[in-house]
């Protein structure tokens, strides 16, 4: 039998949220502990250089970011344990974290898992990956200035997305797999009236082509069939995205796509219980917002800690 | 007669804020002019450490800080001056910021002037700011762990930041010149019910004493004319905040304090005017969530620039 660890706040994921809520935490005088599952970092741990995060003018690669936040919250005390969180239990004064590496108590948790952006699942997608496959515009957009790029998916993200590529590429292709966009009428509007933007009706990307760099896309026509090879210089992919917050249905109120509702204090309906970063509904899923969001969700659960006595 | 100087985006403000928004707006491919009436970094500028910013372990000068986040903004093409804004005019299709420098014609305006922490205005309060002078228990709480420390004020800032101390500090003195509290009665009961705050009632801080650190404070009653010597590692100031929002009066809407009253995308209800950071209500008063806040503004001013074609 092995004995519940009891924290004031355990914090589920270890992205630029997870550990800025955990510098913030420690800092506060706050007993905290950062579950994460995979890399230290989160997403941002795969990004090559990370040119949009205040205060790194050169950049700095994503995985060296996320190793000096972690450093930062552990000079705090901040404990670390890699694991899976398979269930969270709310409750009066406590709740209890089921992990794949044991149980813990904690007065508060703040929820900060982020949110996977789906892949393609084709050839040399992770492999080009930060050298001409990007899931992320506003990060990546500037370095293909005046270039010719694609935008992969019809919904409100890759419109949108494409519409920012719009200001700064010569040419932009939306590669949709249907003959009509998901995207909400006002953003598509503005997509029809934008002569840099070209669609491709009907259309899937089989295959990355090229070696060190994106060189082009090798596409198919799921209606008539037909294979094109469509060069670009870079290509965003839009398809969708999957927060990891299956365990949380019924928990905490979700939106449609399973992010997690929040006040501009972060925090839930739930007593007790917070959400900060990319996982969140409304998040503007960049480094910095989660960062600073991950600073509110610590200051509020402070307060409730706090308060709870 | 000067023409007037045409871009996408004015920021007003070259605190973390500003300089963030700065980053994002000439990411997304704007026109951005920034003004600045003081120091770039704005407040974060005085803070010799700055130990709660994500991403430097070992701490940062703010004024370091500051200048890295400028020039990362000036490589994506930032223009900068060093002007204070006097006036601010909406318009259909284009503002218009009127300057002690000229005049600038814009498509959209970020606020982000801050606000600034009133001083108590007594000898060495200047010289030993950050030296045990302190205008964020958040920021500086850390420093004086199980010390003794003093607070100053009695509204709902000074009690919020004793209740964060008190996790930390083994006592605070809260000095406050009246005898009783303007702190919210929820937060009045919480430092009353904590044993290591005590109050100094009707008592002023007349001078700070201490060469190259704060060692203690000279008080005197306001009632009795009683002068004591109080031996304290810190005094943190919170006296009230002076947001610079004159010029901004029956141009979007301000709360009691003066502070700029935004939804979250950081949107005032007047068309082209966002505002982030300290100036804003609600905000966290962090250099990270003011940041956060920045990014978020340049992403929904981008937005508005492209839907007004």
């Amino acid at each position: 039998m092995t004995m519940d660890k009891a924290y004031d706040v355990v914090i589920i994921g270890g992205g630029p949220a997870g550990l800025t809520a955990g510098l913030y935490a420690t800092r506060a005088g706050l007993k905290t502990l950062l579950i994460e599952k995979g890399v230290i970092g989160g997403q941002i741990a795969n990004a090559e250089l990370v040119e949009n995060y205040p205060g790194f003018p050169d950049g700095i690669s994503g995985f060296e970011l996320g190793q000096l936040m972690h450093q930062q919250a552990m000079r705090y005390g901040l404990e670390t344990i890699g694991a899976e969180v398979v269930a969270l239990e709310p409750g009066g004064k406590t709740r209890l974290v089921r992990t794949s590496d044991g149980e813990y108590v904690a007065r508060a948790v703040i929820i900060a898992g982020g949110s996977e952006l789906s892949k393609l699942g084709i050839p040399r997608e992770e492999r080009l990956t930060g050298k001409g496959v990007s899931y992320c515009a506003t990060c990546d957009g500037p370095l293909f200035k005046d270039k010719t790029v694609a935008v992969v998916g019809g919904g409100d993200a890759a419109i949108t997305e494409a519409l920012v590529l719009a200001k700064l590429c010569s040419k932009i292709f939306v590669i949709h797999r249907r003959n009509q966009l998901r995207a909400s009428r006002i953003l598509q509007e503005r997509a029809f009236a934008e002569p840099r933007i070209e669609f491709i009706w009907d259309t899937v990307v089989d295959e990355i082509i090229g070696d060190e760099r994106l060189e082009a896309l090798k596409t198919r026509n799921v209606k008539t069939g037909e294979v094109s090879t469509l060069n670009v210089s870079a290509v965003f992919i839009y398809i969708g995205f999957s927060p990891n917050t299956g365990y949380l249905k019924g928990l905490v109120p979700l939106d449609s796509a399973g992010l997690v509702i929040t006040n501009e204090r972060m925090e839930t309906t739930t007593p007790g219980i917070f959400a900060c970063g990319d996982i969140r509904h409304n998040s503007a899923k960049q480094a910095i917002t989660a960062a600073g969001d991950g600073a509110t969700a610590a200051m509020a659960t402070e307060r409730f800690v706090r308060e709870q006595g």
